[in-house]
């Protein structure tokens, strides 16, 4: 048998009020200029500009070798607020390994999970405190804050998954999430590209 | 492109008080009768046998099928109890695919982590709700609760890992947790078979 370079177990430390991880290795904080043409409001969009909101914040526990059999694992903060009648949301993207599949876990505060094929079928699962979400292949994914507190969750993903923003950033989801008295509703996305 | 076959997306729900996962479609119950052998004290085992408690329980949230890319998910629920001075736990496992890692996620209670690798080298991380515990590939891990409530945790896996159980039956653990002066304490498996 070869010679195997174990890798040390660890473990990383979720704050159970704000999900952050207070020893990630790596942390991403989108504000709106980081996602510029997200929202299908352009001009809702514009007047938050100088305002410049953080939107979300992704901690990674682990920087994991893109290596088949390793997974990845991160928690999401989305903040509460809307462009326009759309809630804060993330990017959303497929993965570069399209086969690869996610594993949610909502850890506080209420949000939707909208997900598409490549065809633009939408698929959509409400997620909450202890709501497993099952991200299967091939379908793009992306989180929505639809309630009034962060909205965070754990994700658990292939580590070789990759990332695929590319086609979301050209085509966009086949549906929105928008505020409509009061509540999220699903509407078409007028900005929306068919593949 | 070949036409996929996609899997629709799907949530469970875990029930925050108990780590149930209600609508799990596969179970695993795992009493006293169910692991002979387990533990070091063959006495204690044996005095218990009659009672035959339930030691531990796995509700899994997906059937997945064992495809490279897609995850599994379940949660464990270890009862608080003892035979002899060593505290409930699940048998251990390596993965039939060694180089698939595994993610924990603390939920209730407290429990050790303990890993080993093949050439006997142990490891031990402590758990309690909001610790994401990360399980690299090729070590065998067991939990143990070592509290005095129920100790809950979700895992997440690669839907293709495997179980290797032979490997723990025919060769046990180094180390044990044991209770001593009322703390877990780490001590050598009298029963250990060096592979």
């Amino acid at each position: 048998m070869d010679m195997i370079d174990y890798i040390t177990p660890f473990t990383s430390t979720v704050d159970l009020q704000t999900g952050i991880i207070g020893d990630a290795p790596l942390i991403v904080t989108r504000r709106l200029s980081d996602v510029r043409g997200l929202y299908a409001d352009a001009q809702a969009e514009a007047a938050l500009v100088s305002d410049n909101p953080l939107t979300y914040e992704v901690y990674y526990g682990y920087n994991s070798p893109e290596v088949e059999g390793q997974l990845g694992y991160c928690t999401t903060i989305i903040r509460p607020g809307e462009v326009g009648d759309e809630y804060f949301m993330t990017k959303g993207h497929y993965h570069a390994k399209a086969d690869r599949a996610e594993v949610y876990y909502g850890l506080i505060g209420e949000g939707y999970l909208l997900l598409q094929t490549p065809e633009g079928k939408i698929n959509i699962q409400e997620m909450r405190a202890g709501v497993v979400a099952y991200v299967p292949p091939h379908w793009g994914h992306r989180t929505i804050n639809v309630g009034s507190e962060n909205f965070v969750f754990l994700s658990v993903f292939p580590a070789d998954a990759g990332y695929d923003y590319k086609t979301i950033a050209e085509h966009g989801f086949a549906s929105i999430i928008v505020e409509r008295e009061g509540r999220p509703t699903v509407a078409p996305n007028p900005r929306y590209q068919v593949k």
